[in-house]
């Protein structure tokens, strides 16, 4: 048991080098494991394809028979793109399959553990599927809730502001804070800011300094589709995915705008005061396949995302220096009255980042 | 030199023991050592005497003869109220003293190490001084500066809201957080508040739930003392000083009033705006004995001080929720227009205390 939690945790660990690239697949990993030696390893290719289980079979060869395979979720049991996982382990002669989680997937649940079974393979489940359900968490609510995975990242002053009343916001925190924010968008499918934050800083939005060539989506919301038809996303938009979330009064020669650019349009139902509707928006963006999603703010989407219960984590750069009150929030109007109608998250780490600290809660 | 730098780490967390409660005086540790042993040990006591030497010697006795006294600061080489330190280390025969630090105090400045040098003691100095001056920091300041020594505590939510818009507080941090705000307020020789807190909280800015009988000045700024008469300050000021600071223009009846409940009065200069001019507020405060200031808000003294750059450590408590934009700001408006003109702090420490973080910064 000891080294089946071993192997599971390296299982896990490579799984998570497909995080951020692989959607809408999973995250997972595999080893297979033959006499106590590891013959293979694999990973969820970027876009998804192959699985894990294929790459660990084909680098294990022979070597798979009578082996043990571990996987970081269900291996499927369904034809998609490619046949099922299941069926490959089972044509490998793989003896044992450990696997840390039941896949929601109503095309696998259970199913691809069943096939299994039924070719005489011992199944074991449930090895780390706690760490497992955290690796897949944002896989796992697309099934489970038809929502990604919600990260709200903000950057500010000990004071909680990110730019001055003048709107100068380069650079409250240091380099090595801005590159871990860059590491932390990897690992999302997408990274999502509002409108008036594309208007204000003109992002770009992408993944930098990372050696990295994969690049999360980036998702723009802006009602009325008001996003400089010259800024960096829409120069960038054919070689990068941009998705603009518009609502349905959005005018039309925009949206042919940003349609000839190389973007995707994606209309939501907008809620009174004018915003998008939260949950519509995340909802969308599941359905077209995302399920991690990073929010750089600004002040009035990460209000808007909070009031609507639907961040999961919660991360914070707090540099040392104070803008005072003429600053600009980074969370903007909640319509608040008594704390006890505030979000609340739990604190999952806090520490040194460079000169300034990283705190990240999550959802309580 | 390794035992030199033991024996001065052990008298300088004793000296930490007066820390706060000592004050006009420093809070001094000492430890005598007679071959290799410990043979006395000291720190300054409450309200300032006996010092620490004078109480090392006393339980050293006869000891003392031929030993080394380790002293966090110079010895004292006047007579003030009791006589010079430097004369009882002579008079109890002790063969070679280890001093942290010279003693900035124009009475001493070098005057106790030259008294022990000229009868004959070897002194060394220097020993960990970096530690000490951090110790003696309020003490340093208080001589060399003219004015006390101040750590400013916000505590507040992830977006740094003190409170609701309808002006609720009670508790965005939890209990953890609070009882180390005691042990923070233990250790300063006053805690500090804005008038606005004091009528809008109604605070007894005491040390409560450490055990603790000796309780810090609470300090009030309040321009024009409109701070309630019936509430805690005012109802308590006999039993733990109040000291009231306000402008040339507070009313004659709210002084006497004052007066008559027990608190003492201090007037201080007001600048455009009609704010206590924040440098003379602490001069005055230094002048009259205070070394190291405890501040708690509200935004608006936060923001004077911190405008004023007077700030030396900046404690944060933050807590896992999100109030919004419409909530109390920790620190008011402070007019600043450009990123380079905001002050700066670098990390001493971030932590998790109870279900909050605790970070500590101190002035770039």
């Amino acid at each position: 048991m000891q080294n089946d939690r071993r192997f599971m945790a390296l299982a896990l660990s490579l799984g998570r080098r497909g995080m951020g690239r692989c959607w809408p697949n999973p995250a997972v990993g595999c080893v297979i494991v033959k006499d106590g030696r590891i013959v293979g390893r694999g990973w969820t290719q970027p876009g998804g394809r192959p699985h894990a289980e294929v790459v660990a079979l084909a680098q294990a060869g022979a070597a798979a028979q009578g082996a043990t395979a571990y996987v970081t979720l269900e291996p499927c049991a369904h034809y998609g793109k490619t046949p099922p996982c299941a069926s490959a382990l089972i044509g490998a002669g793989i003896a044992r399959v450990v696997s840390a989680l039941q896949d929601p997937d109503p095309r696998v649940d259970g199913g691809g553990h069943k096939m299994l079974q039924d070719a005489g393979i011992t199944v074991e489940t449930g090895v780390m599927a706690d760490q497992a359900a955290l690796d897949h968490q944002g896989f796992l609510m697309a099934h489970t809730q038809a929502r990604p995975l919600l990260t709200l990242k903000l950057a500010g002053s000990f004071d909680g502001r990110i730019a001055t009343a003048s709107g100068e916001s380069q650079w409250i925190t240091g380099p090595e804070a801005r590159r871990q924010v860059h590491a932390q968008r990897a690992v999302h499918d997408a990274v999502m800011v509002g409108g008036g934050t594309a208007r204000a800083d003109d992002p770009s939005l992408t993944v930098r300094g990372l050696g990295m060539s994969h690049q999360p989506v980036r998702v723009v919301c802006a009602r009325k589709l008001d996003v400089p038809l010259d800024g960096k996303l829409a120069q960038t938009a054919r070689d990068v995915p941009v998705w603009l979330c518009h609502g349905p009064d959005a005018p039309d020669h925009l949206r042919h705008s940003w349609q000839d650019l190389g973007a995707q349009l994606v209309e939501v139902p907008v809620i009174s005061g004018g915003q998008l509707s939260p949950l519509p928006l995340l909802k969308q963006l599941a359905a077209l396949g995302l399920t991690r999603i990073y929010c750089e703010g600004g002040g009035a989407l990460a209000a808007s995302l909070l009031s609507a219960d639907l961040v999961d984590h919660l991360i914070g750069f707090t540099a040392g220096l104070t803008i005072g009150a003429e600053g600009t929030p980074g969370i903007g109007a909640m319509g608040i009255g008594r704390l006890a109608e505030a979000p609340r998250f739990n604190l999952k780490e806090t520490r040194q980042i460079g000169a300034d600290i990283l705190h990240h809660w999550v959802r309580a």
